[in-house]
C-alpha cells in the first residue's frame, strides 16, 4: 500500500564543510493535485550526485542554491500516476529534475519520457542519464581522446568514472583508474576492464602513476581536484587534455585548499584544461544515450548501482557518497 | 671600428630567486671562424624575454636548460660577415637564436633571411618575431575571440601584451590592460587604444576589474599568473577562454607560491584554459607576419622598444625586465 502523503526532504540549514543529517528535514505534506496541463509523478528512483552539494550553499553558481526550507534538487524517474496534460499518459515513465520527493507535479516542461526499452528505468537517471552523458561527452567531446592515449580518470569506480574508463578502454586507449578503497580498485581492473587500478588513500599516487604511465598521461578527466590531480598534471605530456567534471575533495572544505600554483605546466606542456557541465551538449543527449545502450547490449559497457531503498536514507547516504563511500551510483530506490 | 673579440654572456651560476648580476660572466674570446657551410653572423640586437629565466633552472622543461659556461639563449638579429654557405651572402640580414654574443657561427639550420622591406630590422625579434607573434596567435588562435568579447590582457605594455591588445581593439573588442605603473597604464589606453588600463601595483585589481568589466571577462590573455589572474578568473563569463602565455610573477620564486585551489571555477563558468608555446604555429609564422607589417604600415598596430645599447649591459636590463622596469619590448643594441 502506498502512503498516502508526500515524504520530501528539504533544505535545513546550510552546511559549514561536510553536511550532517541535521541539514535536512524529511517532512510530510498532502500528496499535491494537478491543474489543467500538469501531472503527478509518482518518483521510483531518486539520482544522489556530488553536484548537490554546491546547491546547499548561499552562492550563485551555475545555477541557483536551493533555499532554506525548499526541497532538495536532483534527477528522479517516476510513473504518471494523474495526468491533465495530453502528452502524457498514466504509467508513463518520466524522468525530470523532480527533487527529493515522492510526489511531484510537472507542467511537462521539465520532464523526459523514457524509452524502457534502452534497460531499467533506473538506467534513465544513470549511465543513460545525467552522469552517464557526462562521462561520454566530457570524455569524448572535451578531451577529444584518440586510440593509444593513455587517460587517468579520478573517482573512477563512480557514476560518471565508470563510464569515461570503459568508453576510453572501447576506443583504445590505455587507462588508468584512481579510486578510494581496494575493493574499488579490483573492480575497476577485473570488472570494467581499466588497465591499471591506484588507491589514492593507501598509495603513493605520484609513484604508481609513474609506474602505471611509462610515457606520460595523455588525458585526464577530473572527478576530484585537490592532490590526486596535482600527482596528474605533473606528469601530463606535450598536448594533453585534461577536462575538469568535478572536485569533489574540495567541495566540503569550508575554505578553499591551499596549494602551490601550477599554471606554469599548461604552458611547459601545451595543456588544455576545461571545465564543463553537461547541459551544454543538451542537444545531443540522444546521441549518448543510443551509442551507450548499443555498448550495453553488446556487453562492453558495464555498470554499477549502490541502491539504497528509502527516500528518508537520502540524507545519511548523500553524505556517505561524499565521504566516497558508495561503490557505483547512488541510486535511491523511493517506491 | 669594431672590437676584434667576440663578447659573449654565459651563465656562471643557477640562481634562486631573482637572478644578480654574478649569475652571469661576460667574456670575451677570438671571434670564430666559419667552416665549410657555415656562416659567421655579426649581432646588431638582441632580445630580452621572461622564458629565458627558466632556462636558468636545471630543470628540463619545453626546452633544455642553459648549462653553467654556456652563452645564454636569445633571439637575435644580425648580418652576415662571412658566408660559407650557398644560401646566404654577406650582408644579409638573419635572425635566429644565436644567443647572447657578438658573433656567432651558424650552419644555416637555426636562422632565417629577414624581410628588411616589413619595417627595422629589431621587429623581426620583436613584434614580427617571437613576441609579436606570441601575442597574434596566443590570442587569434587560443582565445578565439568574437567582436564584443571583453577581453584582459596582463603585461600589456610588455612585448606580448601590447600586440594582443591591439588586436583585440583592430578586431571590435573591449579590451583592458593591467601593468605596473602609471606610465605604462597611460600608454596602453591613450597610445595603443586599450579600453581601460589597472595598475596592478596601486589598484584593487578586483574592484577595479569590476568597474572596468560590468558584463564579465570573456576572454584573459595571461602573461603573469599569481595575484592578478585570481583577479580576473574570480570574473570571468559562461564560455570564458583563457591563454596561459606565461606565469612571470612566478619564475623568480625559490619556492611555488601558495594559493587557493580554483580549478572549480572552470567548472561553474565552462570555461577552457590552455598554455601554449609559440613554436606550435611555426608554420603559420608568415601568416601573422604578413598581418601585422600590414597593420602597422596602416597605423593600427603601434610598437614600443625599449632599448639598451651594448651587451654587457644585458644582464643588468634581463634582471631589471624580470622586476617589471621594462617599457616595451627590451631590445638590446649590440653593435
Amino acid at each position: 500500500m502506498d502512503r498516502e502523503v508526500n515524504l520530501k526532504v528539504l533544505l535545513a540549514n546550510r552546511p559549514v564543510g561536510y553536511p550532517t543529517e541535521d541539514d535536512f528535514d524529511i517532512v510530510e505534506s498532502p500528496i499535491p493535485m494537478p491543474e489543467e496541463g500538469e501531472v503527478l509523478i509518482k518518483t521510483e528512483w531518486l539520482s544522489l550526485d556530488p553536484y548537490m552539494r554546491g546547491r546547499m550553499n548561499d552562492q550563485q553558481s551555475y545555477a541557483d542554491p536551493v533555499q532554506i526550507g525548499e526541497v532538495m534538487v536532483g534527477g528522479s524517474v517516476g510513473r504518471i500516476q494523474q495526468s491533465r496534460a495530453p502528452a502524457y499518459h498514466v504509467g508513463d515513465v518520466v524522468e525530470g529534475r523532480t527533487g527529493w520527493q515522492m510526489y511531484a507535479i510537472s507542467d511537462g516542461s521539465d520532464i523526459r519520457k523514457v524509452d524502457e526499452d534502452l534497460g531499467p528505468i533506473q538506467t534513465s537517471i544513470g549511465i543513460l542519464g545525467m552522469p552517464g552523458l557526462t562521462g561520454y561527452f566530457g570524455f569524448l567531446d572535451v578531451c577529444k581522446p584518440v586510440p593509444g592515449d593513455t587517460v587517468v580518470v579520478s573517482a573512477a569506480s563512480g557514476a560518471v568514472g565508470q563510464v569515461v574508463g570503459q568508453i576510453a578502454r572501447i576506443m583504445g586507449c590505455r587507462v588508468i583508474g584512481t579510486a578510494g578503497s581496494d575493493e574499488k580498485v579490483d573492480y575497476i581492473v577485473n570488472e570494467l576492464g581499466f588497465n591499471v587500478g591506484i588507491n589514492y588513500k593507501t598509495e603513493n599516487v605520484g609513484k604508481a602513476l609513474d609506474e602505471a604511465c611509462p610515457v606520460g598521461i595523455d588525458v585526464y578527466f577530473d572527478n576530484v581536484g585537490g592532490l590526486v590531480t596535482d600527482a596528474v598534471l605533473d606528469r601530463i605530456n606535450t598536448g594533453a587534455r585534461i577536462s575538469v567534471c568535478g572536485q569533489i575533495s574540495q567541495y566540503n572544505l569550508p575554505e578553499p585548499e591551499m596549494a602551490p600554483r601550477n599554471m606554469g605546466l599548461l604552458i611547459r606542456s601545451q595543456s588544455k584544461m576545461e571545465g564543463f557541465l553537461v547541459t551544454k551538449y543538451q542537444n545531443r543527449f540522444e546521441e549518448g544515450r543510443q551509442r551507450m545502450a548499443y555498448w550495453i547490449r553488446q556487453g562492453e559497457l558495464k555498470y554499477l548501482e549502490d541502491v539504497v531503498e528509502g527516500l528518508q536514507n537520502a540524507p545519511r547516504t548523500f553524505i556517505g557518497m561524499l565521504n566516497g563511500e558508495n561503490f557505483g551510483k547512488t541510486l535511491i530506490k523511493v517506491s
